[in-house]
């Protein structure tokens, strides 16, 4: 018998309570061993009583948890990073492997955590933190092992990818649409780390430093969100273009030098990813041997999370149960490995562009040649009939560029008297 | 250092050797040890001279390897039946782990290769023999380990994907098409085990098996295949319904009766399989927790098969380093558990019928009685205007029912003088 630890009683919680119940016998006969919940500890007492479990199983004491002798591992399920992170060192210095669906912590803390747990011979689990019940996080680490990885590009939020469907199928423009989302139950009251691409952006962290067997933090993927979307860009593009606006995380290895970003990026309607609606997440990745493998599931919900998390716990118990848990690394890590990060001013891609300018001849022009004079080079164009309005839209499409000249390009524009308000700089995925 | 000796030197077992090579350094960082080539076997010796390995590693005499005291992994990249089980089961007896690409045999020998592997202690991987380089096999058996899987909907095989994908998109017909995809590498010479479902269905044998946590035998699972397919009804669905038609793999547990069949189904084009063209592959995979989960990727070719084959490889070569290989069985097998199997005639599917009849008043009246007297309901109909031609199309789409009522509708009808030549029935899939 394994006995486990459940920090944290929330809706994931509930579910790995309700699936470890449901499929007691089935993990019986799969690993050989039972798997007891010793524990169940949180702070609120109603979310406890959820449990439905006997009173001796329930505790708001954390340390009874952690320095338990008999309890195996300990499932880190309260979110967030420092209590968190707390949590797990501390279990990890009494012995205990670690499951966790916390992607911030495992962002922020992956040196300190891994490096421990290697120490220590233990194992730290965390199929959810990305993705929720897609198993994409063993796939990656194990099922793609010896491919170098020469891109990830995912939809890893289901806030924003929700959003952003909506805005794209049904015309609303994105106050609307979060509305939406909130009432439906696909973003939280402060969505404010959905919205601006932190949490995609914690979970590329984590598939990225899997990828190149060290840390890759927070701090070096460059990040935008969404709120400043308008639907007009979003209408426009997709009518003339075929183009599906989607908030990507994408990680690339150019001859090892490593860039990651997360922002609005236009992709054909004919990409695999296109077709990924509403709260479905997928994770995309180009293997040097295995070619284009894609990842698609529910990225969020109580049940998808547990399912992640349960597996995790099976596989765990299942090596405990035969002592194999921990005798070597779950997570490949070496800090010696330094990863040669490509600062987003050296990036390359083709983009989309919306200036609002006076009504006025002679404006293209001066536009076009100030790209031209920063190397952007222009694939379509697209201005309005002139019609004396205040101020006229042009459209543009560049061929590849490089970010640095595309921003060098904008500034000057901007500063133009014929332009009328900040340019919308988007940038379209090669397919 | 762990040994392994590569049986079967063909495409697959040339990238093999490339991979574990140009990732050398990769995954002695990885794993911590080196994997050594130790033998090459084929019976052809331009195959061997191709590897470009030392002379004293290749050999075209089998029992050099299998009974080599240090050969720890036999990687048996054969194909076939019968020779490869052998291999398999000679090697198995003398105390080797197995990696196997080879779909044929585990579909027909599973209860023997996985019944004397548990005996021995020993591991079975076998990620490539179902979609290639995707990680599909691990994912079920450890990351959906938790769900109960309702249903698995795959296009499993590259062949058919792509002549299907030729018939719909440019409007060939079944024969243009396969002689494309020979000239284009896609189909083999004798394309008879792709074209009549018979690989898709060694491919859901495994799927199933896994599962289900018992063997799915391939003679349990009905077949039917695509060489009868006429451009008149992928033409027509599309236009009408937006249907688009795929060589599905289809396994459901209805209440512990599990049913599984190999057919050409009608999609809709919303349906992420829609998407999936050409030699790509995908497994869509229901789990009462995880929820709709899909994996895609190349399903074929050299590469992506050699990526599925070194991540076991690596795998098993970091649990034999640190003697943790076998401790417990890869796959879970309990003779125990009673497949109880649903016959074709009890499960229940929407249907796509088109009828070619004499041109005369009466006809649709006469069909559409007889569907309702076998409990088959009308959805849709259509009938082209009448204009004395020796015959004409009618179009019906059902609503939900029994196969067997269909089956026996269609006996009645096509014994009719009023049908001309033998109604086409394709199932429809419900989204």
């Amino acid at each position: 018998m394994i006995n486990i630890g459940i920090i944290g009683c929330g809706t994931v919680g509930l579910n790995v309570i309700k699936i470890l119940q449901k499929q007691r016998n089935n993990i019986i006969n799969k690993i050989g061993c039972n798997i007891n919940i010793k524990w169940v500890c949180d702070k609120d007492s109603s979310r406890l009583r959820a449990a439905n479990l006997p009173k001796e199983k329930l505790t708001d004491d954390l340390k009874k948890v952690i320095l338990d002798p008999e309890v195996d591992i300990i499932i880190e399920l309260i979110g967030g990073t420092d209590t968190s992170k707390n949590i797990i060192i501390d279990a990890l210095n009494h012995n205990k492997h670690i499951v966790t669906a916390n992607k911030a912590v495992l962002s922020k803390y992956w040196d300190k955590i891994f490096s421990l747990a290697l120490q220590k011979k233990l194992s730290v689990y965390f199929e959810a933190s990305v993705g929720a019940g897609i198993p994409v996080i063993q796939s990656l680490n194990e099922g793609l092992v010896t491919n170098r990885i020469q891109s990830i590009i995912g939809i890893l939020n289901g806030t924003t990818n929700f959003i952003l469907t909506k805005m794209t199928d049904e015309n609303m423009n994105f106050n609307q649409a979060l509305k939406l989302a909130q009432k439906s139950g696909f973003a939280e009251a402060n969505p404010a780390l959905d919205i601006n691409g932190s949490d995609t952006a914690h979970k590329l962290s984590i598939l990225a430093s899997i990828a190149y067997s060290n840390h890759l933090p927070f701090e070096n993927i460059y990040r935008e969100g969404i709120s400043n979307i308008n639907p007009i860009d979003i209408k426009y593009a997709k009518k003339e273009f075929g183009y599906v606006l989607k908030l990507l995380a994408i990680v690339k290895n150019d001859n090892n030098e490593i860039s990651a970003s997360v922002y609005p990026t236009f992709i054909s309607d004919e990409h695999p990813l296109a077709t990924v609606e509403n709260e479905y997440n997928a994770i995309y990745i180009h293997g040097d041997s295995a070619g284009d493998i894609m990842f698609y599931g529910k990225g969020a919900g109580g049940p998808a999370a547990a399912s992640g998390v349960t597996s995790d716990i099976v596989c765990l118990a299942r090596n405990i149960f035969y002592r194999t848990a921990g005798k070597f690394s779950y997570v490949s890590y070496n800090t010696k490995l330094n990863l040669n990060m490509k600062p987003i001013e050296k990036t390359e891609s083709k983009y989309y562009l919306r200036f609002t300018t006076v009504d006025k001849q002679g404006v293209l022009a001066k536009i076009s040649g100030i790209l031209s004079e920063n190397s952007v080079s222009i694939s379509a164009c697209f201005q309005e009939q002139r019609h004396k309005k205040q101020s006229v839209p042009i459209f543009i499409l560049t061929h590849k560029a490089k970010e640095g000249n595309i921003r060098k390009a904008l500034k000057t524009i901007d500063s133009l008297s014929i332009i009328k308000s900040k340019t919308v700089m988007l940038r379209i995925l090669e397919s």
